[in-house]
């Protein structure tokens, strides 16, 4: 793994199935982390979910030994606020999100508004999603207000199964409005990667990612031209990787798990 | 219109756009029920929407000068309770849906369960809806449950503009499960007319439908063999009437409004 690292300046990784499964952590990740450090190299945390603000992950990184400030970490509400801030810096918001994607909306200094009086609707994964919520959303899309979607996760995995994700709310949105979302933030699309390369100055040739899903960590790492590791302690299982073998989305190299980095 | 309708025995009216708007009656509407009841034609009244119980219906119709009673009123909540009874009449079924679907499950004497002991699960629109319903409904999909969807409807129309229809709920679980529903029990689908001409012991031949869409009223009696008479006064426009002439979805005939089949 030394050999193939040599190059690489910075590692992007997923947490989901990288580090923790839920809220039980994967085991060697944390020493992995700090072997990847020892190196000199810049570990970024990414997460396709917008439902904490990076303060949650901070902490949560923290708890399971892996010592790291906001600045490191990253979440698709915080690259959604970015994006919108960039195009319009006057925009009207309305949230479908959890407490994470309004505290990055307003971090931004974005106003967040009704759906009246909205012209960018912002929906990512919100566990207090209710049908009123659904109505203001699809109100503010019929009247021409720009539709972004923080990610495009149909589940996400937790102890106790899987959970409908911002996909689900999306899909009910698209479906009534008739429309499809503007921009999706998240992996695989190349906003968050790009984001990350602006944030911290780096160059795509000299970066890698490892993720635990071929569908948006690889693809999106491919995307961007970075080095591609995939992970088999989460989503995607050695069958996935037969499927993608000689394909564009053959990852550049598979781990059991993030612990392998230190062999 | 008189010769056109002489063969007619019974006319199945749609009633969103038909003979309201919300609760708003369209002018002449109830007049040309009487005109054709004077005629000898049974008159029977139907609805995609699932949310709310026949003996709501009833209600609304007679408030808007039309005398019926329950057995003249089919909503899609019913006819799916029809369908599930006659395939497993020991049918464990988790509902998604409003008060009106939740009674005509019971009414059927369907077991209503919590979504760890359902084998089917059925949506339609819930004004309630909660993100916890939606894990639930998952959750049920992701064990096996068959997924019956009462209708399609992507909105509904009401005096203060589109809400999201059941087709809004329908795709959120779609999108999260992976699954397209089993059945779709609504118009266009065959089931509701077939319904329709079972429980009435109607020829297609002599049955005609009124409807104000041609994606589901339309559709639905052409799959069905019947007349179809399509008024403008509801969804479809002279515009909507003009793409599909020539078409297999074109309808026989093309009112301004129910009012007009007295001229």
């Amino acid at each position: 793994m030394d050999r193939i690292l040599q190059r690489i300046k910075a590692i992007i990784l997923d947490m989901d199935g990288v580090i923790y499964r839920g809220n039980q952590p994967i085991e060697g990740a944390a020493r992995a982390v700090a072997f990847l450090r020892g190196l000199g190299k810049k570990v970024i945390f990414l997460t396709n979910n917008s439902e904490n603000s990076r303060s949650f992950y901070v902490q949560k990184l923290r708890q399971m030994g892996i010592p790291v400030g906001e600045n490191d970490v990253i979440t698709s509400g915080q690259v959604a606020a970015d994006f919108i801030k960039r195009r319009d810096p006057q925009a009207k918001v309305f949230v479908i999100g959890g407490r994470g994607l309004v505290e990055e909306i307003a971090q931004a200094e974005l106003e967040i508004v009704s759906p009246e009086r909205a012209n960018y609707v912002v929906v990512g994964i919100d566990q207090a999603l209710t049908y009123e919520k659904l109505k203001d959303g699809l109100q503010a899309l019929l009247s021409g207000a720009r539709f972004i979607a923080t990610n495009p996760d149909r589940v996400y995995p937790t102890e106790h199964g899987f959970l409908p994700g911002a996909g689900a709310i999306v899909a009910a949105l698209e479906r009534s409005s008739g429309r499809k979302p503007d921009v999706i933030i998240g992996k695989p699309s190349p906003h968050m990667v790009s984001y990350v390369l602006k944030k911290f100055g780096l160059k795509p040739s000299t970066t890698a990612i490892i993720g635990d899903q071929i569908e948006t960590d690889i693809k999106a790492g491919k995307r961007a031209g970075l080095l591609t590791i995939l992970v088999l302690s989460g989503v995607a299982t050695e069958v996935d990787v037969k499927k993608v073998r000689g394909t564009k989305n053959a990852p550049d190299c598979v781990l059991g798990s993030l612990a392998e980095v230190v062999l």
